[in-house]
């Protein structure tokens, strides 16, 4: 099969390129009689525009979400539900340099490695822009979860080599890097300030926090749980690892310190991050990702033409700093949609 | 769709349980006339077998791989291929007081909570044995890679604390622990055989190399090569995180750091790890999985029963130590798995 | 998974109803290159448009196509293919009665059963507009097949009682039927005329006929060629009945009669209709659908209210005498997405 | 994806040629807790093996029924079931002519067109034998059918011209054919007798009722409910044709004979086959399966070598002179597969 769905019960298919007339989704496999506004779309699409943030460009993009197909009378009818955003602040011809250069740490050369022909414009379908589907289809999945009082926080634990100590939910939202740590969201603003001076970029690491995650969720032996939202995660352009739980410090863990204690009243511990046997436990689900910086970068890069010439080229014009934290809520979207299919997907087996 | 298939288009459905009569795997899709024997699974199969290595059980299985359809002749035919394992030495009894309470670590609570009924006997269908299908199918997907002339070694980087500082791939195959670092598997040994005497175990990290990749495998956005192969490895029973090239640490680098420069002659650097926007871009993969240590130890942990009342459990018998180095050849298949898979999904598109 | 998608590698999913905004299509698996114009889908939404014939309502919807994604400068891209087409005639409030009234012969009644929600403008979802969608994707579809030189001939060899004994391909084109019998054409055009004084409708039979196939296509043992065009017929709306080759009159057959006898030239007949073993041999592919009538007439039927009470409907408005030949591009168009599936799953294992 | 599967929540893959060890099948979705024994499944595979009726060849498989995995304590586990048959049988010697031949209606010409290699023993993949599986996971799906105290039943009205005119389904266990007129049955007899005297072999049409089926099943608008029947049954190597309710009847009737009229009490008639816009309506289902005459007869055939030169050839040996009755249970269990899997999807969108 093609790879641009996702999810086996609740199943989306993003569509759209960059530059192109639009961008969106459709909804597959979504319940009946779900209440659904094209406002609740919008709320969560807004999340992951720039401006607000210190990290990102100035493209202004009002994405509004026009709901096509599948809502009737404010409810999901249990057919398709398209969901599209027009682009309307498309500069092609601010790409039209890039039609003949492979950008470093960018798709372009395996694009068009792959297919023998791409779509150059703002990085075509490989451009983050793809990600407002996600978003949009992570926000109706979300309505979903609700019904079964389930919450989900992403937040920001690392920016560059800046890393968030505290936890408090509360200050997420007041800071410009929905960091839960007031401290560290302060020095990652200078972090930021310095990396654009020098005309370079930051990566970070997500968290994704989901609360009232019922027990049950995941299908042994390779849809468990963990192993669709480590796919979840690292299909986002700019994910370059996932870990659940302790993670990676699990691996210098003993047994004994690893192992969470069960007792009648739940686990003692939670290095598990909520998933054993790829099923969730009950316990909260914690999983993190690691973001690269962004590749394009002001500062002069070694390259090759698509004749392949060597050449050097500087990447100028609106870029984000860092993809945190527009991704989070990309993150947040992604989680969203693996809940709801493994819900469903529950369901189906236990009447 | 249910959990226990994997792939697209090299598909395989592993089934069985730890004390069952048997376990297996049934491949669809792999092409015809690829020249396939019983002993290309079997040598693949013994390299998961316990007893040589130093962290595992006594338990001895042949793992006689008997290949019961798909092949005629000595070559694949096209049609299913099912590989059988028996169950030789399956002592349930040794597992009878585990009916009555949920192991910390282990997948028992979650597995009663989704099913409501559960196989107890040897951890069941949650066992690591269940990886002698993925193994054997492995086995058949990696005889399609040498057709391509790819090249797969998964190594040991990490063993609790104690980490490979070099790569010398020689060595691999000449230490307990497959690290390619001989000093630190020397370290390793000590470290092991301590755990051993506490009655401890012990994570670490598994990382596995891939050469010869063709450039334009994976297909975005989600079922990019990067996402699948986290999938895969993920789904692993021990498995709690994955990085791809650089990893958790491009998180703190900056993008003139991150990104890898590109010449005529290719990249001057790896952290993408073989992968830009999913699709492979003609270097080596590069893929790490963390792994817990094992969740059976003969320290006095805190659990329930199955009746939710609070107990205490030391588990004697046979235990490995690590799931490393065992756990390196499911590793190497499931990325075999990935890779095979993609490389059909590719023809399909690219006549 | 979900229904409303269809094919493995060539795969589409249609989204729309009948009076939302707009109905449509995304195609995820196209190849890449293949030369693809607005014109090439608008030519094969033309031919199920009302209007021209007979048998037709008068409702006159453009149907433009506008292509939102997956094609730059006039070649497919590989990435998804979005089209959609506006609903410009949508007379909601026509609609407005059937509210509180299951339609016998139609869905309503059904949808409810299974939502617990309709949308009950125009039959919604189950309406034959959402057919727009599969046509476009046939469209692009036959651009393949087209590469491969496939050809392909729908035609109606009965409407109601009324049975075409000839088939001049010459002169399909040349009626109001798309029938290869023009005497029969006739005759046809009478009994329309007669069903639609009457207030009643009327059913019939389409042939597809496709040229070239290469043998080889087709995946035993549940992907049978023949599988496949049998659910992508039986997944239109009106049909109730499929057959391939002898089909029906196969059962009456001795072996002697039925089986194609084999020379070095080919096959001396085609009872099996191009295909064997759900693999096609490389002779013509024949496949007929059987179309009920369309259930809306303007006799008096006895039916319920959606609160269960009797009451008896006439249905006036505009409507279709019979679902033919409007149908006859729909049942085209389905064979063409088979076929350009099973293409791209063939060349897979067959490098 | 490859075609050895079928279903999507309850998925099955069947394995296994002719004249390997063994041929099976794989359920990976049924749900935990039901009982299954594997008297269960014998009792259903009884039914397709030769040697009580008139038709079938005299080839004696016990065909005992294993259960490997996926069943604990009597019942299943939610955890794949493996069910292996032995082929005890099997003399390939007799079929070594075979090698280098193309059988008239069979699939080997085709198959050796697809993959360029076959297992020609017996047919391999293509055999009768490989609906083994195809029963025994039919049986599994028939207890989770019964739960919902789902009925069905599958008889003969037709072998060869011979017509069944009465539906007594009192007797349909009580005659060689499986046929629920009795004097229909009388005269199959003798048109058997002579058809094997001939040296020829007969098709017919079998019909599958279910009773109690509950609206809402199936899934718009590709995976409805009739679409997936006409697959499932299409998919069996005879079948060459399949029809719903009036099938190709109802292309000869007017709407306001076919259409079936909605009372408080439920419909009139069924022409539907209790089926409306692919989503079942409460209604008995009603489906035909047109099964064209066993290719393999004594009398001469024209054909070609695998070199592709004339030849004549008469098949010996025990060969059945009809595919009906053994087949009937076949279709039963094709059945039962579709309407579990869609037992399993309502359950995931309504809750």
């Amino acid at each position: 099969m093609p790879g641009n769905s996702f999810g086996k019960l609740f199943r989306i298919t993003t569509w759209g390129e960059s530059h192109g007339p639009a961008v969106g989704v459709v909804i597959d496999g979504c319940p009946p009689q779900i209440p659904l506004e094209a406002d609740d779309i919008q709320a969560m699409l807004n999340r992951r525009r720039p401006g607000k943030v210190i990290t990102s460009t100035s493209r202004r993009e009002p994405d509004q979400a026009q709901i096509l197909s599948g809502v009737f009378d404010g409810r999901t009818t249990g057919t398709p539900i398209m969901i599209l955003v027009k682009n309307k602040d498309a500069r092609s011809d601010a790409y039209q340099e890039l039609a003949h250069v492979f950008r470093p740490g960018h798709g372009d050369i395996a694009y068009q490695a792959k297919y023998g022909i791409r779509d150059w414009r703002g990085g075509g379908r490989a451009s983050a822009r793809e990600t407002v589907g996600r978003v949009a289809a992570g926000a109706v999945a979300f309505e979903l979860l609700k019904q079964h009082k389930i919450e989900i926080i992403a937040h920001t634990v690392a920016l560059g080599k800046t890393r968030a100590y505290r936890f408090d939910p509360q200050v997420i939202d007041q800071n410009l890097f929905y960091c839960a740590d007031p401290d560290a969201a302060e020095i990652m603003a200078q972090t930021a300030e310095n990396a654009r001076r020098e005309g370079d970029s930051l990566g970070g690491i997500v968290e994704v926090l989901v609360k009232n995650v019922p027990a049950g969720l995941g299908e042994p032996v390779f849809d468990k749980l963990d192993a669709d939202l480590a796919r979840a995660l690292m299909s986002i352009g700019a994910v370059k690892g996932v870990e659940i739980g302790a993670g990676f410090a699990a691996a210098g863990m003993k047994g004994s310190e690893n192992n969470d204690p069960i007792t009648p009243d739940g686990f003692l511990t939670n290095n598990a991050g909520g998933i054993l046997a790829g099923i969730s436990n009950g316990d909260n689900i914690i999983i993190r990702a690691a973001v690269k910086p962004i590749p394009s970068i002001r500062l002069e890069q070694q390259t090759i033409t698509t004749d392949h010439t060597a050449t050097e080229m500087s990447i100028g014009g609106r870029h984000d700093i860092s993809a945190i934290p527009r991704i989070n809520v990309v993150c947040e979207a992604m989680v969203c949609l693996v809940l709801a299919d493994h819900l469903l997907r529950q369901r189906a087996i236990n009447k």
